[in-house]
């Protein structure tokens, strides 16, 4: 089986008929499966998840724009998360009998008929970047929809598919190959923010932490704790449990405990079963003995 | 997919020729799928491991008694490991689309079969027990082949199916229903036999210990360490993490650490799944959100 993973994150998180319209579109490509869809509304943003062959999950990118492009104007869109396009970033995850490399062929492709058939220029991210100071999604994001237009003018922020012009309600689009991401948060049992924030900074890469985690920390004010949010972008080298255990020894230095963990949407099972292998102090395991992965390979 | 997993229990593990002869005769059944065979020749033996659908499972279960019967004399049969027939045990363990009342079903009628064909008494166990003192077979087996004779004239022990005679070179066999068991060992960084003894005590059912755990103390001699070896029979009602979690802390009672643990064979994949949810306490986790469960339900 050749299955790729497409999990496009689009500028609407309030108009379920608009997000429903997308999803139904998604659904109506053959040989691609529509895994899950959710929206936040303070965010005004939602995601998309669904899977399929090279062909498939193409045809599903090019039937939601079509469909999301005519519903969503940026220049009157607000919302708490930062956004530079109407569709905003389109990643592209290798999860069974495909490369890294035939994915980041895929976001080429794709972008470039993106650019060509509805005028969005595009700018290709992380393993499909072809500028190291362009491979990260808030890079290319900073100064968002609003300042899109003044930083396309610089020649080191010229799209990697068309004109250096913003499409004028669709803003810009980031089209890339990458990782399974695990999307992780941490609650905490306090109110204190100023320890979010400070754990946030101690484990994300950017400020001297684990080379894959983004992190920041944030207020649940309705339920008076705080928590700390992340994004696992390569769980192989970055495991999910030796991120969990230093956040909770960091919590520990001001008396804070966990109160709880949350994954947010899917998980490989493979980063599972590594956490089980770590706490269990499993010697000499291997996938192979799981029994439904030993039952399909059976099969 | 109705699949059911067997995993015949049967007295060789010395001659690799007959144990190889036994797994090509489960391979040669359409609609099996052998998934793993090992043979332990200090217990002098072997563990086969296959799934199918209720018809091809029961076919591959003659089809190892066809082959294994001629080959095994118990009145010769030597080994560490306590043994009352020469196919010893035959459990039906129901994993996808099948009820455990199938599976008791099964038992029943590849039991009656395997009196009727092969003059080999049979005992019912576990779920398939039709009577609460013969559901445990260390019960059952107790007294071993060498003692069978005497035992079967109790009226208390006829077997459920066949003359009250062991077959003189079979003994009995014991064939039944259960839930899928984690085989688990945990290694102490201790020669002290009494340690390991101790735990095993605390933590089994038979002494006071949990529901659903056989446990015994093992000394490694070559790697100079102990090991509780145990059999977790029901994962769900007592799942692994808390066993581990009860071993490490006894074990610290006696200023002694866990150096690995190890499971031996197969585990459902959410055994582990259960594991990784407590140690980075998740909470609202579901299985749709392991991504491969999620690409399977979508097929």
């Amino acid at each position: 089986m050749r299955i790729i993973e497409c999990i496009p994150n689009v500028s609407e998180g309030r108009r379920a008929e608009v997000v429903d319209a997308i999803a139904a579109a998604i659904r109506g490509v053959s040989g691609v499966r529509l895994l899950d869809y959710s929206s936040d509304p303070a965010h005004n943003r939602s995601v998309f998840t669904f899977a399929g062959d090279a062909d498939g999950v193409k045809a599903a990118v090019l039937a939601l724009y079509e469909r999301a492009l005519p519903a969503i104007d940026l220049r009157t869109h607000r919302g708490e998360h930062p956004r530079l396009g109407a569709v905003e970033v389109v990643p592209f995850v290798p999860i069974d009998g495909v490369s890294m490399a035939d994915c980041v062929a895929l976001a080429k492709e794709v972008a470039q008929e993106v650019t060509t058939r509805f005028g969005v220029p595009t700018y290709l991210y992380e393993e499909a970047s072809l500028n190291p100071a362009r491979k990260n999604l808030e890079d290319i994001r900073r100064g968002e929809y609003e300042g899109l237009a003044a930083k396309m003018r610089a020649p080191e922020w010229a799209p990697d598919f068309g004109a250096p012009t913003p499409h004028p309600t669709a803003g810009a689009s980031v089209i890339g190959a990458r990782m399974p991401l695990i999307a992780y948060n941490i609650n905490l049992d306090t109110n204190r923010l100023d320890v979010a924030r400070k754990i946030a900074a101690g484990i994300r890469h950017s400020s001297g932490g684990f080379r894959f985690v983004k992190a920041a920390g944030f207020e649940l004010k309705e339920r008076g704790i705080v928590q700390v949010s992340m994004n696992l972008t390569n769980y192989e080298k970055t495991p999910i449990f030796r991120v969990f255990e230093t956040v909770k020894r960091e919590a520990e230095r001001y008396g804070v405990s966990i109160l709880e963990s949350e994954i947010v949407g899917l998980v490989p099972a493979a980063a599972l079963h590594a956490t089980a292998e770590y706490y269990l102090q499993i010697a000499g395991f291997n996938a192979n003995q799981v029994l439904e992965n030993k039952l399909r390979a059976a099969e």
